[in-house]
């Protein structure tokens, strides 16, 4: 597996790939490769009997191809091509810089875990900037030298347009990889999840889809279930229902009021968008409908 | 812990109590029992700051009782009524036979598991009789000793009257502790539901409140979870809605089709239903709203 | 995935395959597919970076293979041949009968386990016979329609050479896929593990390499873990060494004693044993030197 | 449950006791608390069969208490006097200051972790100090507003005797109720794990017992296992050997190589030892020969 960040050798030509299935296409995409002489180091495929698409990940040393990778991208357009017309593709550098802003409110700790994975290199991305709809966090974040912006949300929810649209701009001077919803508890318009899709990744604090909406550790405790858990998903326009990306639960019990699970619950919100993230940023996500496909 | 067949000292008279939380309830029970010799083996209190109720199981060993069940449960009536009119509460003997009876359908993965824990001594109860409204799991429950009633339900569900009146006058002629859906299928009338009402109980294939109803494995690959689940709870008239036992998970990823749900989930089902049941006969759950205490 | 038991469409063959690393394997396999237009259902692939080899496990809808599988391993020989002298491989049919053989000893646990999952079709072969050093677990093995076989073993381990003869010979005749000691209990010679090396499969009652040997529930009581475990491995010479193929573990606490672990080890060891056996019988393990390449 | 950060009506008194088990213990103690109208928000109690001892944690609404924690002592040690020379008991303040000093060396996620956690009041403690015997974690220590010292350890170990002292000035000098080893890297001299005995807490990055010592991930490859753990201990002069207090794992598989287990292990030791050392500071935990009881 590629580690966060790629030495010489370690660098990695990334091909994801969806399209319809049928034979050969293994064939005709591993031949291009070896036709060059290019090394696969990670492989993943998925024939999805459910949808008939086929998906593929596959991740070449960057050192055993003897062009760029936009003469990669070129040739392999070629081979795209004869896939398909529905076939989706990309080619990632893992030796290029990715982007991540985050969007954060209140709660600290997916903020600084995500700050301390950068800062250790564990996170395959540099964080751009950090944008608040309250200042509490702007001192943790610059402690790491990362710039803050504080946006003012209106009370009215009907009144908060212009502030989303500020931070529209502001997360778009920065060109990002992927835009991270880190405990942001703001509803986005359906125009930035349209916008950003794809890119906008939320962490949600349930096992969704349980538990939708506001206050889940509380509609958890009511509903007296014997797990808690949290959803990294991409952001679409319909509430907490976008595609999965990972979940992950923790087991609790009758001793456990609501302030028990929201710390114990912190624990499982940190790696499972900490993990979310990172495949994501890795090319390891691919979307389908409302599932995705996951080569870890 | 009390095992499962308890040995001549290892027999427990189990005190399984609720009532209003106030200062010295723990004080007044333990003197209770310390007044008469009685050693306490296994102790769980809880107190629910939400509902301001107090709630505790004590395993007290039978040996060290120097009279019988039915005085000590006359003794620590005068408790109870100390502690107020709303005090629930039971004394169970460790050492008396449980009974239990189990509804079924096709599938026999969860029958065929408790027919072994009741072989091996691993569950603490006798599998009285086993009622199933299709003939298919006959024999592998005659063939341990276990009689197999086989009712006929009718296509229409407005027709299943007489079908459900005919399981339960089989299932109260045995006085079962336990009514247990072992994958029934079949939606218990409301009237059903009271009277077995604290003794029914249902393991469902997934993760409540997530994916209510028919087809849960269906649902949860259409909505692309990374985890299946299983939840075991008592019956109530509101479908898939009563408190809850126990509940585990197990990580599918992309690959797995329903086929591959349906198969790992059985092993989350079985392990889930027989811990839930097993707590349920050693006393050890205690039912306050839609919520339980379960004291492990 | 494939299911337990293949309907006309889901009859795969399945090639498993190691060799030396080198850039083009992929493309040289697949290509050797497409030509005769054969559908691969599922592809798995590892680089194992720290020895230099290259795993693949690939399973071909069989119904699109235009001849048999004699045929089939007869052209893929010649595949094999390029990919150097060192390479392992083989080529199952998923719609031939796999056979297994137990070794047993009283614990029946896992045994009833495996004896529920192959009548419900669960696990991928027909259990043949099951052998016992004490005849307690006849009646349930007999009760599946199963033949059990009693050999005595003596007292001293110094004369049980006979034993193990007979054990053999009665194995042997049933020229089985798999040997699996279902918590057999007894440590085999060095040359009925070198005679069986690669089809027996053992379950150890830790999570190795803790507490090997005897009595782990006890060791592990001793140590004061707090999670208990088990271990599917194949066996070889040195005790509880052998290439790993499952684990798994389960949380206990201090109110646990050595009872309460036995009992819930029992759900663990359940589970792991059908995996890793269902894994071994699909062609999906590897194995390479003390590691397993696993293709789940 | 108690939070980390005591509102003024979430104080509590806290009573940790072992002692010989007899029966009426629990009346006693009960009896002593409910004399002065003491309200026991929390109780955990434990009969150890294996060694004969009983263990309590109680937690008292300190408001509830007419007196002062002192007078709270004084009264029950007369108890305590009850029941027998050998009890062992504490009585803390959930109210009062705890402190933590922490050893570290280069890896930092672990540190970071506690500080994050210390800075948003979800540790029950101040970070008092951090000492590195490397420089490399000053930055991030002092980013925090805490106070970083550097002690140099000459390479020869045997060399490293005036640098222990100078440790265990530095600690000293902070009366921490916890000394944390996160990820030190460097084994404490025996004087020095009895000088800190019960309050020298370790995270090592193996489920032990499997891989004590060095380099447990390479181990952990070499072995072949299927997940990976860590272990939060109390420092005894025997290697990585003291009372485990909590353990946990994560499923790895064959693609995982030594840098994945490394980044994988991370997630688990920082909430291994975060869980370890906040049950340590709340007094949750009681060390009896090798085991611990853990009242979570």
């Amino acid at each position: 597996m590629s580690s966060a960040l790629p030495a010489q050798d370690d660098r990695r030509f990334v091909l994801a790939l969806g399209c319809p299935d049928r034979p050969g296409i293994i064939a005709r995409i591993t031949s291009f490769i070896a036709e060059f002489g290019g090394s696969i180091m990670e492989a993943g495929y998925h024939s999805d009997a459910d949808s008939g698409w086929f998906f593929t990940r596959q991740a070449i040393k960057a050192s055993t191809v003897p062009f760029g990778l936009a003469e990669l991208r070129e040739r392999f357009a070629a081979v795209a091509a004869e896939l398909g017309t529905e076939t989706e593709w990309q080619l990632l550098d893992s030796g290029a810089r990715r982007r991540a802003v985050l969007l954060v409110s209140k709660d600290g700790h997916c903020l600084h875990d995500l700050l301390g994975r950068a800062a250790s290199g564990e996170l395959p991305a540099t964080i751009e900037a950090v944008i608040g709809n309250h200042p509490d966090l702007a001192g943790m974040t610059e402690a790491h030298g990362v710039k803050f912006h504080h946006v003012l949300f209106p009370k009215d929810p009907a009144e908060r347009g212009p502030a989303f649209d500020e931070v529209r701009s502001l997360v778009d001077s920065y060109h990002p990889d992927a835009v991270v919803l880190a405990r942001f508890m703001q509803v986005l318009p359906a125009e930035l999840c349209a916008h950003w899709a794809g890119r906008a990744i939320n962490i949600h604090h349930s096992f969704l889809p349980s538990f939708v909406g506001a206050r889940p550790y509380h509609q958890a405790f009511a509903r007296g279930v014997k797990l808690i858990g949290a959803t990294c998903h991409y952001v679409t326009a319909e509430l907490d229902a976008g595609p999965i990306i990972e979940q992950d639960v923790t087991r609790i019990d009758h001793a456990d009021d609501v302030g028990d699970m929201v710390r114990q619950g912190r624990d499982i919100e940190r790696v499972v968008l900490a993990r979310g993230l990172r495949w994501h940023l890795e090319g390891r996500v691919l979307v389908h409908g409302r599932r995705t496909v996951v080569f870890t």
